[in-house]
């Protein structure tokens, strides 16, 4: 499909991305330049045939493909190497998490006359790293590709192909749609997860009692969210703007909830939790998650 | 061990309390007493050989244990039954959540003639009723005894060798520490897990966007936990007096949360993240959760 594609930053999505590519064939050459040599290192067992490369400015610059996979904190770093390098057929993307920041900065600072195209596999993991990558990881997930005005539908149309062939499902969207919604389903999500385990750790300060080992009664399933890369997360808590509102409807939610326990409102409490209840089947409906009990936990 | 062991509420809990004692053969003789037509008809298809009853005072009343796993809000209404029927050499315990406010009732109501010690076995799904059960719901989980003054020590003897038979690990703790613990460890998660779906209900309706679907990003691991029985978690939430109290605690490190992000402020961020991401390691250590990433699932 393509003659050679980079794949800039090699983690777990890189890694996942390039296992998915050798599998399904997707290139003739795969490079790869990824800067921890830990990484390098781990990437070599993968066996999967790729070329590593220091620096984006060597002999080798006609890429078809780029997929930039490092932290968003990057970005800014890398396109100017972009600029100096690529050919101008070739199409870049990225699998960024927040969409309407980094459209800005790619309008501000990449050259006009290459095409950035962006991505959001929806899939990941609490563990990081290119060993923990997996060439099935975005079978049957959400893939979404941000469409901004007057874009290259035929590279548009290439990218979903690309993507398709991974395994996902592909959906167009705007990019200030794009982190509305995942500002609700994914990023605050997180970020309550990782403010729940905060307070944890300050009650077991306070209480000076060991409450970690008790946490199969609900915090554990909280842990593992919370257990995300941090770099990756603080990029996405600076990035996505809606987070902040976000944060407000829920405590707004939560003020409201604290009221209905303290004044005993058994009818409100009820309908609070049995509508909340309804979600879990849609979810398991829309195949969002797998549909036995706990996860499928042992 | 026992000759007549009595289970009243046969849910979830109650079937997998009921499985246990088949398999592991605690009892000559067990006896149900459940009010849902819907589930005795799903007990009977377990085989349990067990005895169903409709009420406690009919002949047989020389029970030797009395499990009562009904939803909290029932107690009121078993006590004067139990006061009326059981033999004193008779042991009582029961499995509810929250503990304080059920020593309370108990030492107002129960006869001083009877003995409940109360237990909490910390396990539990989001699915509920019989057909769920299983009889190594317990296994390798903790088990909470809520130790008294002046409590009959051979009986806690008993009841703690019957929960190690049914699988669990034992600790003796007083009602105090257990509700602020749990406030911690279950209800609080909980509670947030509630208002976190009705927090993208609410996003769903405002921006008419089918938010759902991308829930594979983070909510979905919420979603599991808000799908509990609205019964049990009401009960919960109306008897365990910590909840506002880790409420508030949770709120004020949400709105510290958000000052971090609203100030850019990268070090302490990038601190708080990577702190949370400790506890994690610790639960899987502590055997908590299973230690396969996305909880193992396929």
């Amino acid at each position: 499909m393509f003659k050679k594609i980079l794949i800039i930053g090699c983690g777990l999505i890189g890694s996942s991305i390039l296992r998915a590519i050798k599998n399904k064939k997707l290139a003739k050459k795969i490079f790869v330049l990824e800067k921890s040599k830990k990484n390098i290192f781990k990437i070599k067992k993968i066996n999967s045939g790729c070329i590593f490369i220091k620096n984006i400015n060597n002999k080798i610059n006609d890429f078809d493909l780029v997929i930039i996979s490092t932290p968003m904190s990057q970005y800014k770093n890398i396109i100017p190497k972009l600029n100096k390098n690529l050919k101008t057929s070739c199409l870049i993307t990225d699998v960024s998490s927040t969409k309407h920041n980094i459209i800005k900065l790619k309008k501000k600072f990449l050259s006009k006359k290459l095409t950035w195209i962006s991505s959001h596999p929806i899939a990941g993991s609490e563990v990081s790293g290119p060993e923990h990558g997996n060439k099935n990881l975005f079978v049957n997930k959400w893939c979404v590709i941000i469409k901004e005005k007057k874009q290259n539908l035929k590279k548009i149309n290439l990218l979903r192909k690309f993507w398709i062939k991974i395994g996902t499902k592909v959906v167009l969207m705007d990019s200030i749609s794009h982190d509305k919604i995942f500002s609700i389903t994914s990023h605050l999500p997180h970020l309550i997860a990782y403010n729940l385990i905060k307070t944890a750790q300050d009650s077991q300060k306070t209480q000076r009692k060991n409450l970690i080992q008790y946490s199969a009664g609900g915090l554990r399933d909280f842990s593992r969210i919370a257990a995300s890369n941090e770099i990756m997360w603080r990029d996405i808590f600076f990035n996505n703007n809606n987070i902040i509102k976000a944060i407000n409807l829920f405590t707004k939610n939560l003020n409201s909830f604290k009221k209905i326990i303290e004044n005993k409102n058994d009818k409100k409490l009820l309908s609070r939790l049995s509508n909340s209840k309804k979600v879990r089947s849609q979810i398991i409906q829309l195949k969002q998650d797998v549909a036995k009990p706990d996860f499928g936990r042992e």
